[in-house]
């Protein structure tokens, strides 16, 4: 089963125009357009879900607390990612039947207090047992509300000529057991919304790799987001070579924000609650379209293909 | 691991008072306020998540049309049961490794199918693989609007007086294999709240079995549901035979609506689409309200408490 090939196969699926669908797969989240309440429009409603698998994106004997903040937290960070607020949560458990009841007890309460703690109470759910020995599948689907006057920050407004910035610091999620108690980046993209409006022109969370997730901005813009290596701020983890620097841009599940603004854009070096802003590259045009994606710039200027930087996985 | 007990802890973890949301864990479905188009309040929104376990609610080498179809109109019948309308799905599958290419791409494809014919557009998804030997999970999160003057059918709304209503008929779902082929009552129930407004009290959709749903409305209401075994329409597999009967009222799956409406609403004997539409009992008053649920009345008048009739599961 490839995971990339299923991936294309959801949003070939995709192909019924909705009016009140402003975005369908492909994207962080879907956007929907919600009815006013007596008829006429509502609100942009942004949804996402997302799957915790034991034994691949957790260990499955982690601490309850850890499984129950990942599996809500990559959800909101999509939100994030669109510049969205998170406004409700249900989560789906799919338990193997050798969990010990009070382990299972404890992370559904875990799941809740999560939720609320990232400002998505959960407000549904459905648990069943899976045989034992099958692995632990945790999804949490996660709505929330796009900025009102921003709208959602899709990944394919990036152009010639933007900025291309990072918050936070990238690599060694992994080591440094940060992809289990990252935060998700709300507050920074509500406040980028608020403070560029529709200069802020693509968002992505890095998920995947900085890398990666660049070239999927470029790929989806139709532009080369050109990101130079000495400027991408490092977490303490990664060590100082060229190479460690490198390969953090693929480690993933750094869960920052990557985006782009207007060129003119000024931002001051951390966002009001202290949230580190970068500014790591440019975006540049194409002659030719087909070569859009990313690429990642070495001391004296050698070039590398962003788009090998990092995992690929299976969101639609 | 017990998933009743799950969905207790599930329940007692959702104590914030949030303002916008309006209904959570409990239900068929959640219920959600959203924001206007510029800020003030906009419509009901209605989410529900629900799982398809392979080798327990379906066979895993069943046809994937009808393994996708049962994922989604299991979520579309919990829109029903409130009497929204579904507008969104977004599906998440753990897929064992072991699953051939072409199946797992054929399984997305019909989803995507089922979601827009039952009126609600994947708009976005998460695969992943998980061990050979795992079981297949599917999970299926559909949003939809509540009535726009109706509101949202609790189960907890029936009240002393009330006629108790079945759509459809009732049991051997498994065995005709319905279960897999159920047309989920959206129609049915847009009809009933715009013909009934506020005299439709109360509506659950039969998952789990006419008796042990009959008796979570009656518990929700605080009185006690009394269906008589002889008027309840069943499908043509049932035996003639009181056990037979009997044993079809806990049989499950049948996604039937079951609904309390004002005692001298008059409801003609199908809908506009020729759904039988039938009076099965009565809501009655109880000295003690801990003994609030249902019973099911045989001939002479003996009374068999229904909570003992179907499937208890994990929903929250």
């Amino acid at each position: 089963m490839q995971e990339n090939d299923l991936l294309e196969s959801i949003r070939a699926g995709f192909a019924t125009a909705c009016p009140h669908v402003l975005i369908g797969p492909g994207d962080d989240c879907a956007a929907v357009r919600a009815p006013g309440p007596w008829g006429g429009v509502g609100a942009v409603e942004l949804i996402t879900t997302d799957q915790v698998i034991g034994g691949r994106h957790v260990d499955e004997q982690a601490a309850v607390e850890l499984i129950a903040r990942k599996a809500v937290a990559r959800s909101v960070s999509d939100i994030a990612a669109m510049a969205g607020t998170p406004r409700w949560c249900v989560a789906a458990g799919a338990l193997p039947a050798g969990m010990p009841q009070e382990r299972a007890v404890a992370l559904c309460a875990a799941i809740a207090r999560w939720g609320e703690r990232f400002g998505c109470p959960v407000v549904g759910g459905d648990i069943a047992a899976v045989p034992a020995g099958s692995a632990m599948v945790l999804t949490a689907t996660v709505g929330g509300w796009a900025h009102p006057t921003r709208g959602p920050v899709r990944r394919d407004g990036a152009r010639v000529g933007d900025g291309v910035w990072v918050s936070g610091r990238i690599g060694a999620s992994l080591v440094s057991g940060r992809h289990m108690t990252f935060e998700p980046r709300v507050g920074t993209a509500a406040w980028l919304a608020e403070a560029l409006g529709a200069r802020l022109r693509a968002m992505i969370d890095v998920s995947d790799g900085l890398g990666i997730d660049a070239a999927r901005v470029g790929r989806a813009s139709g532009v080369r987001v050109r990101v130079e290596l000495d400027r991408v701020p490092m977490n303490p983890e990664v060590g100082p070579g060229r190479a460690a620097r490198l390969a953090a841009c693929g480690d993933g599940e750094d869960y920052e924000l990557l985006f782009t603004a207007a060129g003119d854009a000024a931002l001051p070096a951390a966002d009001p609650q202290g949230v580190p802003i970068t500014r790591i590259g440019a975006v540049e045009g194409l002659d030719d379209v087909t070569r859009a994606g990313a690429v990642i710039v070495l001391e004296g200027g050698v070039e590398i293909d962003a788009s090998g930087l990092g995992w690929e996985h299976g969101r639609g």
